[in-house]
């Protein structure tokens, strides 16, 4: 019999509103770390934990577990109050933690730590022991738990404490910032995020180099020793610190390409293509994907070979993003001020050189992984990056890659990529023209290369490591 | 008989002008390396070669080696041309170099790297090669050569294939940048640093952190392997890294301090303080020195201990630096806006909060060391920060210091002084407060306890220690 499952996330994989008639109605929620996890969906007997986020939701926790009619997860909902959310989320994991994982710091000016740091501090301390007491509650069946993200960081201890024996696999869906880097942190903020991780059993991240991250930074708490293989000791108990890149699920995928929607967008950019080659880029509008040096680099690019312009069309699609963060709203002006500026000086009559869309529009953006020449995923960090594996299991040009080795998928899709240093313009101008004149036969392989990688791992495989991982870290011997 | 030796920097010690009658006259130079080099000055047989800078530097270069009248020191000049010079120094060195070691960048932004870069690169490359073949000018009485500073990263792989069984020390001043974010340089440039200091046979840092950083990177180098105890093997050779923290030399700054022109500014700033508490900064006017959250910190500390207000008064003395780096103007200019703003918010007839002296006047700083109650030391990095020592050595008040946790210092103060996270103004404030409130038994421990630290550590000795460590770096049978 296989072990039961608990996910916690902050986000829940449903959300509930009331319809027209008051009825609680769930609706599948987006975002990578749902697509992410949609293989455990498939799991009998999984339960999952997250932040109640709407009015829906928070009716749904007081009615207390619930199940979904059309699969067999329960969720159960954390009921955050609204004060608490704020520090929790917006200012810790947002504004704090997102930061430093990605390097995103100004740091002669930003950040700036004070009182109002520790207070929302306080709140995410609280918001981790709600979920740890919720988890606790879901012991009976001795689940192997599954937490993720940054968001989590404290909960994995605090649910040791809670559940001394309990299977804890936490996940980071993104980097983890190098040690001298994460020394920007206060000191108490920095020492509670590393010992609160080291509660685990597994500690998976989606390269090698953030777990060695986390490992080095990991090994300064007082009472920590760090193992062969990767192994962190403290307080009596070992914690794998390992490797688990993120798999995507082919399937949904291609059937949100095979409906009609995605077919009329496919449609739509066809006309809007002509017979121009297309690069694409698909992302958050977010500082860490660099956008603008990828708009620099385009432009560069144009200029260094103007007999590709009025040939190539560049396509954006970003998501809105965190737009209360000013941070964010500042850097999305940035990058559209950029955009409009290259526009009006390469431009010319009937051939804009960049075209921007803001929107949530899943299935706008597989219609157009499908039609892409070059797909551009340049990222200054990024944990993983799921449209550099979503684009090529769509892609049916054999377009070409160009991706950061910044980017954690660079381990999985190096080898068929064209790799770059995201702050190099240069290099980015010249990717970009290598991927748009590669001899079809190498761009064949390439795209065939990243197509079968890609399949080869899946959700279920990921979650099945995790499992593995869980059951072989410690000698039953050792256990308390 | 001791060794000879050979040391490369980018300043040399002394710079000629012409005087009234044409003669060239030598000067001593300034600077923390200087200072922390004189040590060698007072050994016999030492050479010093290091880029001319002046048109006397390189009237000297074009008659050869020079021997200092007063000292047993020959000066060699290397001659740049100033269009490398320019590529090598202000491009590479201070503008990405620097800011990299530094965690200086505000990524989303900055660096953006292009083909000007790559050309800059060449320069630092061909400098370096200068610098290189000049020492190698100097093998025949076998020296040990001491390389200092990322300026001159490339020198040690390039000295050892021109003289393959030269002594080989590196020392860098700086910090070394964590691996992730090392990944920001152009990859040509990250491996051509890691790979030209693995030329050495010790790599000396300013703190284990540091020391540790240069061997996370170096380990990804092909054919590079970390063995125990911190050696890096490479190319069938063994370098040592390993932590050589500076020293001060008590000497001359008491000297210093004890000068007329000190005493007088010691007089004047007795007058200027009156009977009020004086807090003190000495720093040059530079990013990492994080002279903005100083003065926001202090700015906190004043609104929360309202009963300080008219008490106290804090001097900065700074000292003008890369005042053509855009970054540094800027920067400059917002400190000095902030430092007016909170005079103007804060200050009261007869009584000025803040007092900024912008001034290259080293006997003005250590006149003003004398006086301080508390001294606020609070880089965002630094590899070691010598006013951190200077100052406890020359106080006379027993004086606290503020230190932040990311200098090198700390390993060395840490037991004596306030320490503090950079970024954090709340932790800032309260050390400010702890700093000036603290019981005169326990200043008078600290402070003693500190000069007592420091004066057990000399230039000499620190000199000693990787003369020491060169010999016992090899055995015999594996040197080629």
């Amino acid at each position: 019999m296989e072990a039961s499952v608990v996910v916690a996330s902050n986000r829940a994989p449903v959300s509930f509103e009331r319809n027209a008639s008051g009825r609680l109605v769930g609706r599948r929620g987006a975002g990578g770390l749902v697509t992410a996890l949609s293989g455990v969906f498939f799991r009998d007997d999984t339960a999952w934990v997250a932040a109640a986020m709407t009015d829906g939701d928070r009716a749904v926790a007081l009615k207390g577990r619930v199940i979904e009619p059309d699969s067999h997860q329960r969720v159960r909902y954390v009921v955050i109050p609204p004060e608490r959310y704020e520090g929790y989320y917006n200012q810790i994991s947002n504004r704090i933690l997102w930061f430093v994982h990605h390097n995103l710091w100004d740091t002669p000016r930003s950040p700036i730590f004070d009182d109002a740091t520790q207070e929302a501090w306080s709140s995410y301390v609280e918001a981790n022991r709600q979920f740890a007491l919720a988890l606790a509650d879901e012991s009976d069946r001795h689940p192997v738990y599954l937490i993720q993200d940054y968001h989590l960081s404290l909960v994995p201890g605090m649910l040791r404490e809670l559940v001394p024996d309990a299977k804890i696999v936490h996940f980071s869906h993104t980097p983890f910032a190098g040690a001298t880097y994460l020394r920007i942190l206060p000191v108490n903020m920095r020492e509670a995020i590393l010992r609160g991780l080291a509660g685990a059993d597994v500690l998976g991240f989606q390269s090698k180099q953030w777990a060695e991250n986390y490992l080095l930074s990991a090994r300064s708490i007082a009472g920590a020793r760090v193992l062969r293989g990767g192994r962190l000791e403290f307080e009596g108990h070992d914690a794998a610190v390992r490797a688990f890149p993120v798999a995507v699920n082919a399937h949904p995928l291609r059937e949100t390409a095979a409906t009609q929607e995605a077919g009329a967008v496919r449609e739509e950019l066809r006309d809007w293509r002509g017979d121009r080659a297309m690069m694409l880029r698909v992302d958050r509008l977010e500082p860490s994907k660099n956008i603008l040096r990828g708009f620099l680099g385009y432009e560069l690019f144009l200029r260094r070979n103007p007999s590709w312009r009025r040939r190539v069309q560049f396509l954006c699609l970003f998501a809105p993003s965190r737009e209360d963060v000013p941070e964010y709203q500042t850097y999305g002006e940035e990058c559209l001020a950029v955009a409009a500026r290259i526009n009006e000086q390469l431009g010319s009559k009937g051939w804009q050189p960049i075209t921007v869309k803001v929107q949530e529009d899943y299935r706008y953006a597989v219609a157009a992984y499908d039609l892409y020449d070059v797909l551009l995923v340049n990222p200054t960090y990024d944990g993983m990056n799921l449209v550099a594996m979503e684009g090529p299991l769509v892609n049916r040009q054999d377009g070409a890659l160009v991706l950061s080795r910044n980017a954690g998928a660079i381990a999985r899709l190096g080898r068929h990529a064209l790799g770059i240093n995201p702050f190099d313009l240069a290099e980015t101008a010249e990717a970009i023209r290598e991927g748009l004149e590669m001899p079809r036969e190498e761009r064949v392989r390439r795209a065939r290369g990243m197509a079968r990688t890609i399949q080869a791992h899946t959700p279920p495989t990921w979650l099945a490591d995790q499992l593995d991982a869980v059951d072989h870290v410690r000698p039953p011997s050792r256990r308390r």
